[in-house]
């Protein structure tokens, strides 16, 4: 019941909105497309739904395919084409789909497209197949239904991004993600339009590529894990497929340690080196004062940049504490009888050295913004992550640069924040010619406590509000409607395989030790776990330490907390149609914490969140008081309510309540 | 609220059991050890739990580091051990492994072992690193928790298998069931202790394995859906370091249009052919009256035989409906000429060249029951799936012989019927010697209406009462016991990456498209999708149609229904304290479909189902009727009771509702 009162309050909160904030809505779509011309009617989705090709790939013959039987899937029409091919040029089609070349799997190519619904037929065309690809997926995100079937509205959509570097990193050393989880990734990338993977490939805690050349560099770096060579090409060719470029880092000269384990002499210390199981920044450093390094990576990159068909690869560069260098006499002198006056130029020598290395493979280079220093070469690509002002520099300096400042997924921040850093905002600082050296950014996965049960719901759904930051027009930024679209792009990305919902349920059901997992399931709606580098204070994380308790199963973003504060805003804004569904939640949240005493005796380990859980239904009863009308709100009773609900505030453990200020406020709006 | 009332019965029905019953059920094992002699105490579960070997081989240094991440992940302990390996020798450690030696991944080896677990320390002691593994499975089973956290109780157990072949086959060729899939199957299997899985690799509707000696069979047989070399190579590893076994399954003579794409030549009739999207049994069949067919044999089972390390080769042998070998006038005149009666005989003779191409090649040949006739050699292993009488004939003619008739599990039967499926019950015709010649039995997962979505829902739990039946003795045959230990078992499977639990909400958020499904769920939990083969009836299945319907979110087992079933029967036998249960079960599924008409009008995919939820709710309303005290249970209102109650009956579509005979007790014991 609770449900479709809700649904009725959405609906209602709809009608307030512009007719472009509706249209969206109904449609459903993210990213939104550059333009859209919505016109009345509909395409009937029906079992003689049939796919026709003027021109198309090997490849977009493998996509169309699969859109098929995620369209079937959806809808369940029993349509009649199998693998499609060379033989689907049929005029009787419903879907055309026209383009002029196969794309590029490269920085700039094309990958527009128009796409032309009408009650008759579709139409899908674009120069590249990539834009082809992208066309299909809004399609899919088109579908809508009624009492009588699913059909696509009528519709022109034309399309194209606004970047052209929109990316996802995955950092592979810290925590170790297997092949199917990355694949499954890459397909969600490709549903919101992203268009290049970051693989984070080494790390202190991980050397995760097979090297043929220096076999121990996987075989004593990485406890058997890693990525064959022949996995790396699948991968390569599965992201291709999809339109997907597949960037390599391998991080240099520090995160090093997995390489030393197998060959110290690269280090800036004598060895023996043990694989990191710690995380933060590590001394073990490599030495860029001797020739046998640069021969070594000479020989190590002629192996991967033959594997890695793609123009950049990543260098690092980041988080060199210089400590092994200080302290190594040679180095020293090395830097006397050089000229350099500190650790910095060092590294800038080390980097010109790199990046010699890899224009000599026909690479161009790339790396974290600690790189760029007074006199590198323009030529390398700048990753800004400490702050948006290196981005801008470099920017100014001329060189090809992205944002991941803002991006940076693991810190467990809202979509809306992700969603309005804007990496060209409309009060920039840059030139239109430095802002075209800015090509776009990157959601940043780093996995310190991160697990393959928990990716999916670390990057998804937020990453596709930063999907469409970085292909949408600038000036889609309604973060209500965002929300609202997140939340059925956030279904529809299950239907590539990712976990980020089903995991969740069965890391609590894991918690309970049984398949009832409601009453811990009603706590973990409206917790989250902490912001930023929080987390990392409380506990010292290891490679293997568990990573199954609440604060892991715990969501990013609590939705019911969301949407318990968009009912308790427009109660403040004077709607009391709302005050009954907000005593629903509240009295819901006293009554959950007297059966989790129960739950918590046979679950040990949530024994910790009892508190929360006490906490919640604590203040749920002041939010009770403050709707009461038989309670008296004087100022001393505000004082007491303030005083428990500052107490809910603090954070318990590694997570935190997130109805607190929404509670507050109906403290605040009493009477 | 319910849950905890609910939980009370069972505590209460417990209290009935025997104290074996009462000990298997506190101790939640699955399969049931041999022998369990319980004591008093526990082994408390903390952070300095630490694992020493006595000796140990690499795979189980690998097991046991997995063992431990499963242990911390299940209790939250921050275990100071990362990567087991040579140096853990330690005399501080709380669990001691000690093995003799490395087992063989071959039938019969040794798969015993003992578990000590005293309040000081764990002791296991096994003659083979598989028996270790099989152990530190029940020690994973044996967690339990109090207020003051995790224990393992004081126990000893002697364990060792009933049956040396325990398998799970699963059917790659009609739907292709992915690498990842396999390998959490396999996970899933050892958790379970079963030892062998049959992977049944070509069909008509797919050739899936890659070969160099003859590519256009995967090429042109498969649609690009084939495991390669490398990675059967992994799975025969992955297997291996569980202790499980590979046996390859190459179906022959029919089954085999998938071959005849890229060879035709091979065929009993000419060409082309094109990859079967239908089901059932085909007329394409491999010619067995042509030299030119066993030297492409030979060649085949030569790249085969290597790849595939086991002793057995299963070379199917089934469904041959002899229509080309009839039409085929060179095949007659060879059967003339060779004085064969029959198809059957001449099935005969090419089964003969086959067992003579294998033994050459030093394996051992298996096929399904219909090779079983006069005449074939004994050395032939028979598979009996067609009805146990071919087991037993077998069994007395003196072939090694495995029973998988009772365990298809693609018919969508209860595990209880699987678990009463002894292939050697009491009352066994066969003599002590004949009952040697029964190796075990496998469960079958054929694919015509199973996806890699579904799959897991459709093997597990199912499978692991199969495994207790294959490992367990004779007399562990209590179902309702069973059935409470796979409850949470099927929880346990979840930790290995399972999805038989978490994949059905998904469907059904994808159903809805939305992810608040409570209102479809309370309908899927009291269905079923239809036995046997009623749902091919139904439908026309093609190997692309869409398997995301109600029916294939549907479990084969409806555990409300099941729970719903309890506790009409324990009020049937004068338990009136759960008359309250049963009423809000009825008031909800009655109110539920209220709602239902509205998630209908949002999901044209599940209109279908409205009837399926109206009947629930009027058969509730019988149900409640029943129980009122102010109705009167006329024998008029007997009828139209029943009238509503027979036509709930009634299969609609796919599914059946599984509450109807609950209710209809609750109308026979009104008075």
């Amino acid at each position: 019941m609770k449900i479709f009162r809700m649904f009725r309050f959405i609906l209602s909160l709809l009608l307030f909105c512009t007719s472009f904030g509706l249209m969206s809505q109904s449609l459903n779509l993210m990213p939104l497309p550059a333009d859209i011309e919505l016109g009345r009617g509909q395409f009937k989705i029906e079992q003689n739904f049939e796919i026709g090709f003027v021109s198309a790939t090997d490849r977009l013959f493998g996509y169309a395919t699969r859109f098929l039987r995620r369209l079937d899937g959806k809808t369940g029409e029993f349509f009649t084409q199998n693998q499609l091919g060379n033989n689907d040029d049929n005029e009787n089609a419903s879907l055309f789909i026209r383009i002029q070349r196969e794309g590029l799997i490269e920085l700039y190519e094309d990958e527009s497209y128009e796409l032309d619904i009408t009650s008759e037929a579709v139409n899908l065309v674009a120069v590249t197949d990539i834009g082809a690809m992208r066309g299909l997926e809004t399609l899919l995100q088109l579908v809508e239904s009624d009492v009588n079937g699913y059909y696509f509205p009528v519709v022109k959509i034309r399309d194209e991004p606004r970047f052209p570097w929109r990316g996802l990193l995955i950092d592979f050393g810290r925590h170790w993600i297997p092949l199917d989880v990355v694949k499954r990734n890459i397909d969600g990338m490709a549903l919101v339009k992203m268009n290049v993977l970051h693989m984070h490939l080494t790390e202190d805690q991980g050397f995760r590529i097979e090297s043929l050349r220096y076999p121990k560099l996987h075989e004593l770096g990485s406890n058997g894990k890693y990525f064959t060579q022949e996995e790396i090409r699948h991968l390569i060719g599965y992201a291709g497929d999809r339109g997907i470029r597949i960037v390599p880092e391998f991080d240099l000269p520090g995160h090093t340690t997995s390489w030393f384990v197998g060959y110290p002499g690269l280090a800036s210390a004598p060895g023996p080196y043990q694989i990191e199981t710690d995380f933060g920044v590590q001394d073990p450093t490599m030495d860029p004062t001797k020739e046998s390094t640069y021969r070594f990576l000479e020989n190590f990159f002629d192996e991967m940049t033959s594997l890695f068909p793609d123009e950049y690869v990543h260098i690092g560069g980041d988080e060199n504490n210089g400590n092994q260098w200080d302290s190594n006499v040679e180095i020293q002198k090395f830097m006397r009888d050089n000229g350099f006056i500190d650790n910095h130029e060092l590294q800038r020598d080390f980097n010109s050295r790199l990046l010699e290395i890899l224009e000599d493979r026909g690479k161009k280079m790339m790396g974290w913004d600690e790189i760029f220093q007074p006199g590198i070469s323009t030529d390398i690509m700048i990753q800004s992550w400490r702050g948006r002002s290196a981005m801008i520099e470099s920017a100014q300096m001329g060189h090809k640069t992205i944002l991941s400042n803002g991006y940076y997924i693991d810190l467990m921040q809202p979509a809306s924040f992700h969603y309005q850093n804007d990496p060209i905002p409309a009060d920039t600082p840059l030139s239109s010619r430095e802002q075209s050296n800015i090509l776009g950014g990157e959601a940043a996965m780093w996995t310190e406590i991160v697990s393959e049960e928990t990716i999916d719901s670390r990057i998804w759904p937020r990453t596709a509000a930063i999907a469409e930051r970085l292909w949408s027009p600038p000036d889609v930024t309604d973060v209500d409607d965002m929300y609202n679209r997140l939340k059925v792009i956030s279904v529809a990305l299950e239907d590539v395989g990712l976990m980020h919902e089903k995991n969740v349920n069965m890391m609590l059901r894991r918690l309970v030790g049984s398949d009832d997992i409601t009453v811990l399931k009603t706590l973990v709606d409206v917790i989250e776990p902490l912001e930023g580098y929080a987390r990392h204070g409380k506990i010292d994380f290891q490679t293997y330490t568990p990573l199954t308790r609440l604060a892991d199963a715990a969501k990013p973003e609590a939705s019911v907390a969301r949407e318990f504060q968009l009912l308790v805003d427009s109660f403040a804004s004077g709607n009391s149609d709302v005050i009954q569904d907000i005593k629903d939640h509240l009295l819901k949240w006293v009554e959950n914490h007297r059966q989790f005493k129960e739950v918590v005796e046979n679950a040990p380990i949530i024994k910790e969140s009892e508190k929360l859980s006490l906490d919640l239904s604590n203040i749920s009863k002041v939010g009770l008081q403050a709707l009461s009308k038989t309670v008296k709100h004087s100022e001393d009773w505000k004082q007491k309510a303030n005083r428990v609900l500052d107490s809910a505030k603090t954070p318990h453990m590694e997570c935190e309540l997130k109805v607190v200020d929404s509670i507050r406020k109906l403290v605040e709006f009493s009477k």
